[in-house]
């Protein structure tokens, strides 16, 4: 079966330019088949205020008016994306930049109002993997911002992180698939405090002990249950490692690797 | 032979939401394959101005330094690019949004200084109409912003219309190709201040006329010279038409036609 690396990368490394540039060569010697989800950083956030438009966060998710979903498109989408994409050309990796409503690959709903008003933020219903295999079967490296699309032609933010789990579990159907979260530590830690204290392999049960025990903290939860979530929908691994560990960690298992 | 149309829209019509919604409409209804060049309109200037950065024009085309050029990136590659990508695909085509850096598809370099420093402004050297043709294959509409992108990973603005042409001349290889230029007009007019006086049919003799009689402006030769060229290198025809005419233009031949 053909083996494809999901690989995701936040803020924190598309906001320096010495970690982008590490990061983007060691992803370009990653081998075989690849997929890139990205998410945006500081410089929508950047742009909003000098747009004079407020930026508002309930539990690290940006509530998105449209005003803010405008910047968001120009950001993720636009700049931060096809700044990714020539950069990788540069590398020789024919990279095409991607949201999910190009091709139609991902397609999503506003968000259901409950508690909180997220506003235009997409929860997904459907990755079109037949179309992104169908990249990667003629050579090309998708790179993806992290916004989807509705039936009616809207556009909607949506978390990076979900989005690569999505799309990582519908590429199941034809791949072996390996998802790499990178963050700003070498792994999960077992002492948050020790950054030489990487959990090599954590499964269920020892990651039901930390959240209990309070050593694995807020931001990491959803990260981990959407990573959990994926191998229980058939990605074969999920890897947790610091951006410049990434062709180590697919190729030897630096970082933190999650199995069942 | 495969029929390809390639149609040019300008920021006329993108700034213009009723008329973007019409051509929008038209478009979908064209028939056959199909891609769309567009321009970017004032959202560019209006987001630089917000962002304290100062537009300068020299004959019409945009000074671009790199605060201008991420501004274009972002309001072309991003806003305008995604958005027209998500309406198309609420009309059922399946649009996919690029910029030439996007699957290596059109590779440019910086415009050499002679009298004027146009910045970082890319001109064309080579389209890869085999991977733009792999995506119409796929029953893809691309859906290309003006930016283009270098061999060291640099993106650069480059003009709608020189862009639409470059793309159709390499897409001979591949398709008998219809190339249209939407305008704010209903065609080439014989006399400037009378809007019904449109030139059914133009050869580059009565062009030559026009130019000398000074009823041909100084904005529309750029853009005559662009489709003359085109058809010198092997494009079908050129219709050069009103927007809102573009399915009636690509059937029945309404707006400007330009033969040898």
């Amino acid at each position: 079966m053909n083996k494809l690396t999901l690989i995701k990368i936040g803020g924190n490394v598309i906001d320096n330019p010495d970690a982008l540039s590490r990061f983007l060569t060691a992803f370009a010697s990653v081998p075989g088949s690849k997929l890139l989800v990205h998410g945006g950083g500081k410089i929508a956030t950047q742009v909003a205020e000098k747009l004079g438009i407020e930026t508002t966060m309930i539990d690290g998710r940006r509530i998105t008016d449209q005003p803010m979903l405008d910047v968001v498109t120009m950001v993720y989408g636009g700049l931060v994306n096809k700044q990714l994409v020539a950069r990788l050309q540069a590398l020789d990796i024919n990279a095409i930049g991607m949201t999910g409503a190009d091709a139609g690959t991902v397609l999503a709903h506003k968000r259901p109002v409950n508690e909180i008003d997220y506003g235009l933020v997409g929860d997904i219903d459907e990755v079109d993997s037949g179309q992104i295999q169908f990249f990667l079967r003629q050579g090309l490296t998708p790179v993806f911002a992290p916004i989807t699309y509705g039936k009616a032609g809207e556009l909607f933010n949506t978390n990076a992180d979900t989005m690569a789990s999505a799309i990582a579990v519908d590429m199941v159907r034809h791949n072996e698939v390996t998802l790499v979260y990178c963050f700003e530590k070498r792994g999960v830690l077992a002492d948050p405090a020790d950054d030489d204290s990487v959990i090599a392999t954590l499964t269920p049960d020892r990651y039901a002990e930390h959240k209990a025990a309070g050593t694995i903290n807020k931001g990491m939860i959803p990260k981990l249950d959407n990573a959990f979530n994926a191998i229980r929908n058939g990605v074969m691994r999920v890897i947790i490692c610091h951006a410049d560990d990434v062709a180590a960690a697919v190729l030897h298992g630096a970082g933190t690797t999650l199995t069942l």
